[in-house]
């Protein structure tokens, strides 16, 4: 049976600071630049998760878009909008905020309950700015 | 050899309602929540053909997009745009407007004529909303 | 004492036909063109509405944006937000659902509530596609 | 003689805080609500200054806009941008960091050196997401 | 009776060379920095045309956009897209392609046809690029 | 190892002409209509570069974005920025300046200093208009 992809994109304003606890401010200002700002930076990311599946045949969707905005807000949203990623994320506690690392804990955060839903995860994308952007397709 | 991708977007502005016509509207407004309403609404749609191919020796070109452009007009935009979906668009006859539907729908209308200019139809992705996207790559 | 604007964009996605009731389909093709496909069609409209005033001395905020956005959306997007203009919309009964028309129907449904929260209504835009956009400021 | 308006769009990446350090948690919260997260929160944010002028004669600019682009990031995007606004950033220093004081601080950075330029500042615009914005003409 | 102003985008891609013809190349470099390459560079410019006026009582329109739209073509669009500015376009020669002169020169195509259209010129804006833009609203 | 893909945007000016030299300007206007204007025309391109890896266990990082975008400015942004395509890069000559040959040239480009950072080139996208894109993901 032929897969439809759906995407849903959802913002999240939030601070954080690249820095390693180890490391000294020296040191991890030379490897994270000015993201490594004692007192932290923010952005508007945008987030773009995007699920795979055979369309239901009642109701031609790949999955009900208002259920799967509801799981990526209680899961992921709530969780990083109006936050410090640093301080207040407790599935990114122990993680530097990197874009990467974004991708993946939010993808571990989706991966069962879309699965729940009757669909697949495929693909979480995170931008940054809009210079940059990660994505991940799961390991 | 090689293949390269181009992408080619164009818009319409349609109206729609989802709701089957074997459901009442109680259980189409279950379902399809705001996107039953009786007298429907409608949407910018955004839509990007991908086709696929090897360059052409002497253009450079995968495909002349002035030529693609205007198959997807006639075979697509000129039947979609400034129309309602449900009632003037010969070929959704019969199936539910969902996103996902257009996409599938979309795709066997360019299928055969993409082919016919020697390229691959390769993915067609439609927007709804800034917020939901759907996508669909074939059988 | 300085005035700041403040802008809050919102969205709703609507259908609509322009077409005079009393003019046949020939003529409202002649003047409408293909805006006035009988079935109807539809857009994404994005709007944004611009209030100006002096700055509160304790919050720094010209107004509380949660209110203005609160009242935006009771006051106009929850009327036309996947609704049909012409038939489902109270304020836009009688008026052709241009977006001329639909500045001057938003600014009248806005004035008051705004002054309410303590400024003053300064515009109101309406994009209908990327395009085309109609702003009012008010007679 | 005619006068000509030059728009430079910059960006920013900046964490801040609402919250009055006279008042607690509980009524900051209850006034400036998610914004006031203990921890803070950031924003992409997007700055556009508008400059007017008449026209040079040798080169029809009404300003170099490399040297505009070169006073806005001393005089404002170096102090802001992967900061935290309510920490490292003097020109804000005891003011509450809403968008409304930012156009008007980044107006008084800016008043002066786009004077001695040659022509007059004419409007700050600041955008904190995609959806809020605010906008300041001088006193 | 009130005004309303309409706005219609449009796009033009064009090359261009910002350079005096009474200078020589290292003066133009000394001035125009990297536009002044020898050989020229181009953009994809955007144009936005804003014009005012009442509703006219049958149709609620300020004006016919179709009308608006093909007037814009005609003038403007068809003599600089895919052109060389400082070239092909007979309404540009002795000026330099500066944006500033862009704006009024546009300005002067059109401030007699929308006159005759029966609503007034408002404004004219170019885009250069995301961060370059300039506006002019006449003498 | 899970792989994350990183995308860095980056943006030039250029001018460009499609044209063979072994054909006459007739010939030339027939294949590539408007784009073979003898004087030229130009574009705001949008370049979007893609690479994938593993993470990097002490940074998070599948690469360093600044030295990302620092080879990509050398090897590719500074040849082209402000530039004529056709005259001024010479990793474009004896190439047509079509969107597919950018792509693949720009691929040749970066895929070797890529692989230096140690990750790989995955895609390199580049968009001409906002309607017209074309993508290469290597041999």
């Amino acid at each position: 049976m032929p897969q439809v992809f759906i995407t849903r994109r959802e913002r999240f304003a939030a601070s954080h600071r690249l820095a390693r606890p180890d490391w000294n401010d020296a040191k991890n200002l030379e490897v994270f630049g000015k993201c490594s700002n004692p007192n932290g930076h923010g952005h508007n990311y945008e987030l773009w998760v995007t699920v795979k599946g055979e369309q239901d045949p009642e109701t031609s969707f790949v999955t009900d878009l208002s259920q799967l905005s509801r799981i990526i807000k209680e899961e992921v949203i709530d969780h990083l909008d109006h936050k410090n990623i640093d301080v207040d994320v407790s599935f990114m506690r122990g993680r530097l905020s990197s874009t990467e690392n974004l991708c993946v804990a939010i993808w571990e955060q989706l991966e069962a309950p879309i699965k729940n839903l009757g669909c697949a995860l495929h693909g979480v994308k995170v931008q940054e700015t809009e210079n940059n952007t990660a994505e991940y397709h799961g390991a």
